[in-house]
């Protein structure tokens, strides 16, 4: 059996499994990202030292949140790590006898959901991940969709209302500052600041500081049946409808799938997904239409992802040995 | 040498041409189009014959407004012509020798231009054909993007106005309602009336009838230096630009090219396209920049391409011989 | 006591009726508006005659849909009348002998609901009459506002939506094309034509012909439990919602009422109108918020706001004896 | 001849003039604005004490931002001042021996320009003053218009964008959040930030500090002709001029002023003013148009409209004596 490795680059955590060719991860590990940039390919290899041991890995696949180049090496910008035009993946291999391949975290996500999750039905997935941003990973034909210079899905940033909210991207209006854990506790939060009607049990929850306010908070009151908590999550769905039928019109997948740690209120925020989805869809009376599922694979996708990409995928940056 | 045929259907005009393998058409014929769709396979089939004569085509390729199925043999929909489910591509193999291929008339456009046109230099372009409405084509990595149903880059009917404009298709706030050369007309209409300053010479044009405000008469008029008829355009262009900043934030192309009849505007529209994108590219100093141009075959981008298609991808409707 | 009558000058009928002191109709008399408008003020002073008999009114007041100039005589302008700078008040006056006074229709039915229905308790209101249209009515300080040119509270024209819907008036995004039950009416057929799912029972309505689908069909069918209609209701109490918190952000009324043919849905839509307007009222935890109010006089607002402007205004038209 | 005193307190400073009954402002002190609220009336009172000396004035005027209740005595509510229902006006009145009348400081600055300024020839003004946010003041008929409550023509926060800009309100897309000041520094930043071409001489300003960015800063570019300044100016005139479109389909003036510091700017802001607004009125070849004008008093309208208001206007909170 052919393992590999897969490993999550996240702005507080870096994570590494060794993966089976199944998808299952048999052991991990983890560190804190260090706060100077400079360590991390050191703190990467110490995890694929300490997972490899005896055995032989076929190679390494690194997600990282950022703008990876077309040779799937190079991280070109990173909103949450210092990163410019860093050869990431060079680096890395240059500490370990592997072949080492980096891909965008959402792009190895979707990989992973289309390999061993809620994409191993179809050739053509669409994830959206849902969490303080919103990310996304493309799957075509059984392929990944990186485009030209390898930043393509950036779906966070599509713009969905001109001269929206602005973002921290610099441009206004993006689909992340509607459709996101932080945009559903930004909400929260307005409601309460307005002493909205019903807003009592979310401001109870606040108890006096609105940073107690949290998306697995409002999330729990909505599962203890708080209608206003129940409507934001509704809102949070219908934006993340609204924007799915935007990118169904341009790609159209075969499968959408909603995950990151949104994903957890489930039942509360798929039905109206679905339903902003189909109201929103142009023609939808004379087309197939994507089936839209929760991702099966929770936070482990970006994981599962990369390494399967690292066994999959031609090797970019070939180790020391 | 190995040739090919294209066709296109339109709402008005079938046009067929002999394409030879470098994406020259050798001949060319059209017919009306028939109001009875059900004759539509023998008018091609009869453009077909007269094109061919003593030689032997490799195969043709129809490009056709609508959704066309992944066989790429039937079209599901079409907004102009009375099809529901038509298999086009069996009907019209069943009067020729010849392996047939259908496909949406925007993608085989798309295909021309990757092939022999504005795309040439690159493996990752995106068309956006601009004219009484919008449409698209999505090449990636060399190969055409169809999606999982067939119906991919119908970019016409993305959203970008929220509560917009309608559209013919039932939704609001479409693309094309703002950025074709119908939204051009139009709001050249809205000027009149509304007998806004400056409009004096469009009303001109109009002379008490307002159907007679088109696109060419507004182009040349902003060509001959009309204040207003220049503004348009220039609207016109940061609508398609604002657009285009969507697509590549999704789709990340190397090339955007615009064709369509608008196209023929150049110098009156590109520049305010290019403005526009570069303002609403997301995190544009961190990434390289798709190259925006003018398409380069004008209307024979379909035929050109669709042949190109017959011959370069798979068959999937053989003829009866 | 003294009496005096109201006109209310619509596109299909004009109405009259002979109103008491206390904003009681002791009775009243229509015709249909004749489609040459140059015949109106002789169908107007015929319904007067027929109501006068022995009575002597104080004086006429005429609503009519339109521009009414600060002499309160002349209409400068009606969109569903062929009248443009028309010296209607004159011309009524030249054929009575009575003095005439001649208010916007919208107008007319506020002071009427100030004088005598849902504004009886304060002296700043704000009507909003929701029909196929938007009107609007202010009320401040107990004087009816009309603006510095007659033509203030044209409310429905209103931008709520930048780029969005087209209206007749030449402008898009306008108040009346989302908050009107031309708007529900759109919006119900829209769902039919989509195929949308929960559209049954309007598809139903519509049985093949979607002109069928009217506003107060959509109402029944929400007061009978249907869903999609429960809904589409939701929807237009929203936006009449929103629209009234930008108003009362300009205006500050102390009574805000809806009335109109839409009004006839109550409970069905003032929730909405409510849980909206609070929800979009800026700094609402730091001021004093306007009631809303079901409009008190229906249909009669008008006759009834008209007559009693003629009795308590300054008279501008002075007839012939 | 009658003397009265207007006072404007602000956020940082509270100044005060002695007014002539033809609106000169004879005699001018300032204070800083105590960070202690309760502070507030006895520096104010002082500055009173300063300027009366031997001259009795007939009273004092009090422009405040903030919600001026109906009593126009109390603040109900200020963005910037620790007050809540402040009986400002009765505190005063306490320590001084005159009347004193408070009033909304955009409502005193409107009021000011009617009687001396860009309103003097007019009987219904509306004032949009432009600063670091948006205010507005209306005169109709002569008179102020308050509203029900005393909070009318709070129109920096009628919502002109829906799911727009987050505003420090509570609410998203508030028209200050697009057509004031601080909407100009900030899009001048983002210029800079995105690196967008033409930015450099905003960028040249900035010097690595985003900070040093400010509104004269890119008027004064403007001013000297750097086109992307140019072009921010002219953004900024026609949201305020769309803005200034929605308010006269509302309130019909017959004349709108812009004052505020924007108002610097005059020719490089008034022309797209006017382009937007006269675009952008509904109807408005049907219609008398208003005539918009930059403000004529400047910064001391607030001073001269409400010294003004103490004299005009029925007297609300007596002094002690």
């Amino acid at each position: 059996m052919t393992l590999a490795i897969g490993v999550d680059i996240g702005g507080t955590k870096i994570a590494a499994g060794l993966v089976s060719e199944a998808g299952e991860i048999l052991d991990s590990v983890a560190e804190p990202t260090p706060s100077d940039a400079t360590k991390i390919p050191a703190v990467v290899a110490d995890l694929v030292d300490r997972l490899t041991g005896e055995e032989k890995a076929a190679g390494i696949g690194i997600g990282a949140a950022g703008f990876v180049g077309e040779d799937r090496s190079t991280v070109r910008f990173a909103p949450n790590i210092d990163w410019r035009e860093e050869p990431l993946g060079q680096q890395v291999a240059a500490l370990v006898d592997l072949t080492v391949v980096v891909e965008n975290d959402a792009n190895a996500a979707a990989w992973g959901e289309f390999r061993f999750g809620a994409g191993e039905d179809t050739d053509d997935l669409l994830l959206i991940t849902v969490g303080t941003g919103i990310g996304g990973g493309i799957v075509h034909r059984g392929r990944l969709f990186r485009g030209g210079f390898g930043v393509a899905a950036e779906i966070g940033h599509m713009r969905i209302v001109p001269d929206g909210i602005l973002c921290g991207c610099g441009q206004r209006g993006c689909y992340e500052q509607y459709g996101s854990g932080s945009a559903l506790v930004r909400d929260a939060r307005e409601r309460v600041t307005n002493r909205d009607p019903g807003s009592e049990a979310i401001a109870a929850l606040a108890d006096g500081d609105l940073s107690r306010i949290t998306g697995p908070g409002v999330t729990q009151l909505a599962q203890d049946g708080d209608p206003m908590s129940i409507d934001l999550l509704g809102d949070l769905g219908r934006w993340i409808g609204e924007g799915a039928a935007v990118l169904a019109t341009i790609l159209d997948p075969s499968v959408i799938a909603i995950g990151g740690g949104v994903a957890a209120a489930r039942d509360l925020l798929l039905p109206h997904v679905i339903e902003a989805f189909e109201t929103h869809l142009p023609a939808r009376a004379h087309r197939p239409q994507a089936a839209l599922r929760i991702a099966a694979l929770g936070n482990e996708a970006g994981i599962i992802g990369a390494a399967d990409l690292a066994r999959t995928e031609p090797t970019t940056s070939r180790g020391v040995a």
